[in-house]
């Protein structure tokens, strides 16, 4: 008989948190096309607006300057473009900076050419290295444009916590435009985008426990935004055409929601799970080596390399024991190839590594089950290198 | 009291379609991110391949050769780009031409410089001229890139099926690539791609009883593709990077496997509730003008002026009526200009028109109903006309 599942990925996505699923339970029948003008428009616009209300408080800003999208990777290719515009001028960016651990949705430039896309390097603790970073953006030539920055607010494989405050300083001081990434810190730590200092940031529904599908660009204000990228009907203020998708976007309200109250106190009860199960994988295997455990990181995420152990086959012995967890990112379709992120630490990437991440309903038991599944996978790999 | 509410806006968009409907309240559990190896990963990506399957079934092709998008907005702005690709290589088209009565989201370009779009007009019978098509085609200039043409199957506002079949070989004689917007077809006449002669075909899951936030890219082979609009993790073969939005594809299929079936049966039906509501109100106001009445419609729309009723006017009194209907297109977020569809069909926009759409669940009683509203509108109109 299989065994029981026990979920561990919360990083590549969330399982639907309860409130999001009954807020979509109740909605699934407001029906109605958001941009009609009779009643059944009305009522679903007004849902949605609702949702959008939701998500600027999530996000420390006006519901004004949410621009709803079917998810991040959206969002991501909206802002980074060299098109900007200031009301109706047009505003031309001269280059992108992207740091070498940003997501693939980020690190592909978006709508720049790559030639007009420079890595910002990290050091081996896996923190964008800022030096690199002033020293870049001394470097550029502001006569093609001004320079836009992307720096992640948390890594999804490490879960380390960047320095974006301290990031937004030195860009600003260049006239910089500053986009950060924070789906894998939004439900982990405060999300106040001008406390940071982003002129835009970018959230996904899913990963905070909200249905896939919704996802947003948050802007500091409205003075300044990119061409559309999706251009037609008018919606969203003109910033993204097409009709919303009102049933994923009730459900991303009321994720944000919930992913805001307590925030602390659910993040200090993961932290604990987390710290209990490191301690019981170092238990089992003193050998084993966690990423990033010296930084700062964010309460859930625990990316390790069990040496003797590649992280695909690893993935699937976790999975064959009933638990999910991940090798490296989930967004890349299945594909399995060294992660980008211990290149850019300098480690070995040649193994790769797994990550474990938990969720605000993972339990002690589910912990323990976790550990002895470790334990497992751990001596089966000491057998296998006796025997070789 | 507020009268109950008949809802005759179904080319805005569809109430969610029980067998849809049912598919979600099912599926709603189903949360693995679908790119994930493990097993609630490869449970996701099973019912996202399911719906694929019922969505290219409905098209009249393979799997392989639907790209899933958040919507028909955006599959259109993904597949009209001057940038395609066979295989690596790359192929450069020279320009567009759309169709005056195409819906905003193709009429927009997409990815085409403006100076590189060129309108095909349309017959004052609402009917684009494929004449003129012919004559614009002859004049392209091969040298800068074969020509795209964008035409839709059944104009959303008048409901008049247009000629693509005829239009796919003057457009194929030129080496030209044919993209058919089938969002209004959908449901309403069997879409065979391969029937059809189109390379790309668009379709919406909202306007066919699924959810809103789905649609999709149909091509006739994987041979010939756009450069993808979104990019990041690589999901839907590289064409469309991002999470699929899987609770909102389970029901696209649903909602398209639904659409399919007995289609001849329910248009029967739909079209015989048309003929009794257009009888209704020619008794009721014998000037009303029905857009295209003569020219072959699909069978549930009716897109009328009423002499002395501006349009806008007209809605919010059969909206405090409790009947939603729309003036012009709901796809422009609530704007309210003149049809662009009247326009190009030589008729006076001024006064706009009024439309109605109705739905399988429509009935008879419904339609009498409406045959009401519009009575006392149009005598209201009469009195106000003979005050002034």
């Amino acid at each position: 008989m299989a065994p029981p599942r026990l979920y561990l990925d919360w990083n590549a996505t969330a399982p639907l948190h309860p409130a999001a699923r009954e807020a979509i339970m109740r909605a699934i029948d407001i029906f109605g096309n958001p941009n009609s003008v009779h009643g059944e428009g009305r009522a679903a616009r007004a849902a949605i607006e609702g949702a959008r209300r939701k998500v600027s408080a999530f996000a420390g800003t006006d519901a004004a300057n949410v621009v709803f999208t079917s998810g991040a990777t959206e969002a991501a290719n909206l802002v980074l473009t060299p098109d900007f515009r200031m009301g109706r001028t047009p505003l031309q960016l001269g280059h992108l900076y992207v740091s070498a651990i940003e997501h693939p949705a980020v690190r592909e430039g978006g709508r720049f050419a790559k030639e007009k896309t420079t890595e910002i390097p990290v050091t081996e603790a896996g923190i964008v290295d800022l030096d690199a970073l002033a020293m870049l953006l001394a470097a550029h030539d502001k006569a093609a444009g001004l320079p836009m920055v992307a720096i992640m607010l948390v890594n999804n494989e490490t879960g380390i916590i960047q320095p974006v405050e301290a990031a937004a300083k030195i860009i600003h001081a260049h006239g910089g435009l500053f986009v950060v990434d924070a789906v894998q810190a939004a439900g982990r730590i405060p999300l106040d985008i001008e406390r940071i200092g982003a002129d835009f940031m970018i959230v996904s529904s899913h990963k905070i426990g909200g249905p896939k599908g919704a996802g947003a660009l948050i802007a500091r204000g409205e003075a300044l935004m990119p061409r559309p990228l999706i251009q037609g009907g008018g919606q969203e203020r003109g910033h993204r055409s097409g009709t919303q998708n009102s049933l994923a976007l009730i459900g991303f309200g009321a994720a944000a929601e919930a992913a805001a109250g307590q925030l602390e106190t659910r993040n200090a009860a993961i932290g604990a799970l987390r710290d209990r199960l490191e301690a019981g994988m170092r238990r089992q295997a003193s050998d084993v080596i966690i990423h990033g455990e010296g930084g700062g990181r964010v309460a859930n995420t625990i990316f390790f390399t069990l040496p003797g152990l590649k992280a695909e086959t690893g993935q699937i012995a976790f999975d064959l024991e009933g638990v999910a967890l991940s090798a490296g990112s989930a967004c890349s379709s299945g594909r399995l190839g060294e992660s980008h992120v211990l290149t850019a630490m300098g480690r070995d990437a040649k193994l790769g590594a797994l990550r474990i991440s938990l969720g605000f309903s993972t339990t002690e038991e589910d912990v323990d089950r976790a550990i002895a599944a470790f334990a497992k996978i751990a001596c089966r790999r000491r057998s296998a290198g006796e025997a070789a």
